[in-house]
């Protein structure tokens, strides 16, 4: 574990240029081998090779535009297998999507199986959620997984404490992630050097390798958030996230680690706040300086019959839009708020059709995606703070 | 009962001119208020207002360009409800579609109620599917309900015997299905005649009413099919339909109703094989003279993992295709096999991930779009015998 192998090249692995601030929100451009996207940015999660119920033209459509989509390594690992997809050429070539997909190590989907994971200091052994079997994850298995996977994007392998862990607890966790952040390093470093990554493509003047990202943890507390903070930039990534949030904790807590946190990290570097949020977290965590996040709130939301609006969350169910011929969102421009009624969106929910699940997941991406295009169109033009409080303020005015 | 009214106007409903001809087989163009389908058509189900798991814009696409869809009376009628489609304008604007739209009549769907339905003279008592509430359908209901819903091709209230009916009950059926089609009649032109109908559209010299079809009725037997003809012919519709067929009964019996009728039918007036059926049944049929088909085989077969290719049916969940890199149908330029291999449409069936019905369902809706096209195509150019054996043999080749 002591070798920390030279690659071959002195390309970087991405490219991070800040292009606007606005108090502590920035827009800027993160160039990946597979092409620029726009922070702040937010990700929809693929978590099986698919952004459920919804297709990749539409992602790909100006209606949504997603620059960059999520894999889940714990559920592609199991289902349908590194081999397949290997074998298929990796993960882009396996679902069809030419352009930036980000993984995560897998460490949070084991750490959520509860009883059914256990921790050692090598990594966690666990039951599949699939077929029962027993599994071992670990940063270097991790590490080969999202190799073979190509993604553009990689996680280190973290642990990942409960949002409500003791200081003691808490303090064993983020010595246990800051060792296997190292461990995920060299394990990384070591494949991209021989070259195991499938899914290699020249951009520019980057390496073609994949890039790894490190994951600051440390529950609730503020002194653990510093110390994972300093031992994970001490090992070197090309971007730092915040793990370990929107787990059951108070949304102040949330906040309290996002500002302590970020004037900390590494300025001139992407800021990943991980599974966050709302549309107003969102927005509130770019006025801390956060430039990436992923969250599976619209798609699960869309498919459980909640739409996100400018005006608050609408609830397609309700028996007051029976015969309401307005658009979800009237504030709204996305293929769906043009074409279709609550009223037929409530019949096709009520009827059980699939069609409520994919055009509900349309408009919450819709929604998410154009809410970041706001942020960065008012972080540049200097209008970020008015952008921010006129959001909050519609959103709380209308709300169900 | 007795009175039939004079429509106000002397333009047809409707208009089918036949641009070509090749042995039974006929391409024409059947011209409806909201513009001109070109036959043989495929029309895809949109049982509850929605083609399932396809997105208008998809039947809208080039790659799809479905002309016309149809809509189920009996499940609008029971959910939503009528008065929520009426006050939304019909079921074009409810849905969100601005193409031509067929509704069948209810007559079916209460029919295959078996026992929970009971007939009489004056219609239909059934128990809803939906809340178990009794209901009561009639050829005054029928018609009633499709001019409220507003679509284009209205279908008389018929009643299907079984495929395998005796002669004595299906001469019974079959008068039934004839004092049922002059009252839909009856029923229908009153209703233009006030003005019910929701969806009116005035397209170039038609007069923007609703057109209205006959159905032929006689399970299997030939002489009482020719009597049914005989009658509905009698009454008078803009076009005809072939009913009770695919309901359990043989294939052959089937292909000898559709060859001992169609030569009987109006020449001029488009005619319709209801609810039939899978590509190859399409193309013997156009052979027959047929111009009009639904069924919801591409649909249905798509969300249980079946694929329709050009070289027969392919089940999307078979082992052989874990790492199979190739297109469903590699003779096939849709979206789909544009972008994604079996192995991925595996893997999505296998996670129980939604993409894999929308993929299938766009692809299957593809092919059976396509070979309509292609009938099209042979019959104008003269080839239509050479496109049904090069069909057929590539269809019994290489399927599973």
């Amino acid at each position: 574990m002591s070798v920390t192998p030279d690659l071959s090249t002195s390309l970087p692995a991405l490219r991070f240029e800040i292009q606007a601030q606005d108090g502590e929100a920035r827009v800027g451009s993160l160039t990946t081998r597979r092409g620029v996207i726009d922070t702040p940015v937010f990700m929809p999660v693929g978590t099986t090779g698919t952004v459920k119920a919804i297709r990749f033209e539409q992602l790909e459509s100006d209606d949504l535009d997603a620059q960059i989509i999520l894999g889940n390594t714990y559920h592609l690992w199991l289902r349908p297998g590194i081999e397949t997809i290997r074998s298929c050429g990796g993960l882009h070539r396996f679902i069809g999507w030419d352009r930036a997909l980000l993984t995560d190590s897998g460490g949070f989907q084991v750490w959520s199986l509860g009883d059914l994971r256990k921790i050692t200091e090598e990594g966690t052994e666990f039951r599949s959620h699939v077929d029962g079997s027993l599994q071992f994850l670990s940063p270097e298995v991790s590490m080969e997984v999202q190799a073979a996977l190509g993604s553009d994007i990689v996680m280190v392998f973290d642990e990942c404490a409960p949002g409500n862990a003791s200081h003691e607890e808490t303090e064993k966790s983020v010595g246990l992630t800051a060792r296997w952040a190292r461990r995920s390093r060299v394990a990384f470093d070591c494949m991209q050097l021989e070259g195991v990554d499938t899914g290699r493509v020249k951009n520019s003047d980057l390496s073609g390798t994949q890039a790894l990202f490190g994951i600051v943890q440390g529950a609730g507390h503020l002194d653990l958030r510093r110390i994972s903070l300093q031992e994970t930039v001490e090992v070197g990534f090309d971007g730092y996230a915040i793990g370990g949030l929107s787990v059951g904790e108070e949304k102040s807590v949330m906040f309290d680690v996002i500002a302590s946190l970020t004037p900390q990290m590494p300025k001139t570097q992407p800021r990943y706040l991980m599974g966050v949020g709302t549309p107003q977290d969102l927005v509130e965590a770019v006025a801390q300086g956060v430039d990436m996040f992923d969250c599976v709130l619209p798609t699960r939301n869309g498919r459980t019959g909640q739409a996100f609006t400018s005006t608050g969350k609408l609830n397609v169910k309700n028996a007051r839009w029976a015969r309401d011929t307005r658009p979800l969102d009237e504030h709204c421009g996305c293929l769906v708020c043009r074409r279709h009624t609550r009223a037929y969106l409530r019949h096709l929910y009520l009827a059980g059709e699939m069609l409520a699940s994919i055009l509900l997941t349309h408009h919450n991406l819709a929604f998410f995606l154009d809410t970041m295009r706001g942020v960065r169109q008012s972080i540049r033009s200097g209008d970020f703070p008015k952008f921010r409080r006129e959001f909050t303020e519609r959103l709380d005015a209308n709300g169900e």
